[in-house]
């Protein structure tokens, strides 16, 4: 980004021109006429898995029936997309599992988790946290009865990592600011109080770097419709570090997290390492899906993405801050790109019928209750000139007073 | 079915001619050359599914992203798919939730189940059941700490009814045998002994009407890839009898179960009904196919499925009696075609090697351990001359000695 003078479009077109992954944009279907910045809500189709999942369909379950679950090798996709999504986050393919949903994952391993601490009985989290991984926790608080859900601002975790807490969770990077957390510093922090960490990286997974085995994390789940591009509600992932192998146990011991399946054994023996966290038999479409938009990141090095990503966010605010000054938005992410994941969030009063003026402009982001526009940069398929783009309608949105418009007030189902 | 004499090809012939669901294979896709006897496994492909999958792949999903959570309904597949499923377990839409596998939603109703009858801590099953609903019930069990699983002969379970039982854990078609457990009388007598039924209706949804209102059903769970014919890993059925609405606590809490998904609420408030039963984010592809799945079934009817279906497995048992007299099977399934699922299954020392034969010669079922060959007739798409060529095929796999080929020996690694 040139660093003096006022910004123009051809600066974006230069930095499209020698943007190195420029060319995977192409490994995309994407719209006409849109610039999406909601890959963090909904990652984009990538083409490929639309052959593929037609594949599975029309091949391998129509044809094939039910042996593909071995001639096919059904029966290995979640460890086998494990082994995609595991160098993403800086795990070895035997500490992933992928299964269910990100909130059932949580479940798993925070009474997993909770076990592994006995005589501790706290949860500690912040009130910012994904609702989600509050919700859970809350469940699992009403169900065991003696377990508490502490939250705490942002600010004081760390002081209040005493010595009755048995698991930290924490979102690495925060849905409505993408401020990114000290993953390393507060699982060391909760290693010195004697607490286990539990990560949720549904914002991280894809988009920013992430080293689980060099922080000598325990715990960690994620999204795979998300940067992982997996499709909408594609399942999760759930990590847990090798030196927990052989005493986590999962609450949800089903068929499939079984050590013989098909034994139909009365007795449950869990499967080794994270093939426990399996439970019921493994949503195949769903899982090629997943595996298809998993392979987009791995192919292009998270490393590469991460710099075009912080590159992105960066120019975007230069811009709103160039385009945008009159209009009272106020920086909800960190200024560094560093502290931010792959998004910029802004603040204004009017957030939600701006953000849908700008969806009527063909400007894809979202809003976050209360006062949050939230825009996501997916490096793999954004431009330079989509950052570019999508400032020049937010500044027309706001000339035009069009966010006033009767028809961008009333709330839709999903937000 | 002719009551005398020798059955010909001709007489299955002619019952084809006669069966007024013949049409309906043609909405499926199966590969030529083979009798599939395993829908009870894997249901077989419907045409539309092929064609919708591609439409929420291409259209919904690449086209219009994340804005289809609203404009193509997406939000409401989970509740669409439900209300197709009511019907044919004598439900009401509004008593039905489609998420999750069948797996998660036996923790989530046994959890729910045992809090609704405070001071009880047995969950009372037989040995017999399916594993997997016995492992969620060892895995509650070992999170919760006083909680029993006990196991029992199918024969003896009302007098295991007693007054510490909190949930009658049952599958109302076992899935060895086919036999069918008296829902209606099992569930009143849980309610005399002052528990709740739970009922697993994975061999049963599609296949077997269930009238759950009318047995004053409690609680039950269902699968989607059997007779539904949802696909590979579909996602299951979850049904709470209206009564236990508002006092059933799911320990799964996730934000899809809230009552204000998107108010991003730091608190867990219960969505009203079964709503509460949703916990991550819907799976859309599954649940697309799920809900062509579905509709099958319900075009078709349940009444005259059953009625095809109890002709068929009736049919299969004569002939094998009449083919096979002489290779030593016992019927492991009930006689009375009334007290049997869609499938019928025989007994032989060498049911592995047999089963694997037959696949070789395209007629495929399933083995089940230790000695049962386990054949499913699912109505939709099955013919009466499916049914004699299978016999056909069992009687030449026996007098040609073809099980004992080597080829035929070697366990796969999903049987």
């Amino acid at each position: 980004m040139p660093s003096t003078g006022r910004l123009t479009r051809a600066d974006a077109e230069a930095m499209d021109a020698a943007d190195e992954l420029a060319l995977l944009r192409g490994e995309f279907l994407l719209p006409g006429g849109i610039v999406y910045l909601d890959g963090n809500s909904l990652g984009a189709l990538p083409r490929r898995t639309a052959e593929r999942v037609r594949e599975v369909v029309e091949r391998e379950w129509g044809r094939d029936l039910i042996r593909s679950w071995n001639a096919n090798g059904w029966i290995d996709l979640p460890a086998r997309v494990a082994g995609l999504v595991a160098p993403l986050i800086g795990a070895s393919a035997d500490e992933v599992a992928v299964a269910d949903s990100t909130s059932v994952n949580v479940f798993k391993l925070l009474a997993g988790g909770l076990r592994l601490r006995p005589g501790r009985r706290v949860v500690l989290s912040e009130e910012a946290n994904f609702p989600t991984d509050l919700y859970v926790a809350q469940g699992l608080s009403r169900l065991l009865g003696d377990v508490e859900l502490r939250l705490v601002p942002r600010g004081s975790l760390r002081a209040a990592l005493g010595n009755d807490v048995a698991v930290l969770l924490l979102t690495h990077v925060d849905f409505r600011t993408g401020e990114i957390h000290d993953l390393a510093g507060l699982t060391r922090a909760a290693h010195d109080a004697g607490a286990l960490a539990l990560w949720d990286l549904a914002h991280s997974a894809g988009a920013v770097p992430v080293d689980l085995g060099g922080c000598e994390a325990d715990l960690a789940v994620g999204c795979g419709y998300k940067y992982l591009n997996g499709g909408p509600g594609a399942p999760a992932f759930a990590f847990v570090a090798r030196r927990w192998h052989s005493a986590l146990e999962t609450p949800l011991s089903g068929w499939m997290g079984h050590a013989s399946p098909f034994a139909f054994d009365t007795r449950y023996e869990p499967a080794g390492g994270v093939a426990r966290l399996l439970c019921g038999t493994p949503p195949v479409l769903s899982l090629a899906a997943l595996e298809c938009g998993v392979e987009t990141v791995a192919r292009a090095g998270i490393e590469g993405l991460r710099r075009k990503s912080m590159a992105l966010t960066q120019l975007f605010v230069a811009l709103v801050e160039q385009e945008c000054r009159a209009f009272g938005f106020a920086l909800a992410s960190p200024r560094e790109a560093e502290r931010r994941g792959s998004q910029v969030s802004l603040r204004h009063p009017k957030a939600y019928a701006i953000v849908q003026a700008l969806i009527a402009r063909g400007v894809v982001g979202d809003f976050r209750t209360p006062d949050i526009l939230r825009f996501g940069f997916a490096p793999l398929y954004l431009r330079f000139t989509d950052a570019w783009d999508a400032v020049a309608a937010l500044r027309e949105v706001m000339e035009n007073r069009e966010w006033q418009r009767p028809e961008h007030q009333a709330r839709a189902r999903v937000t």
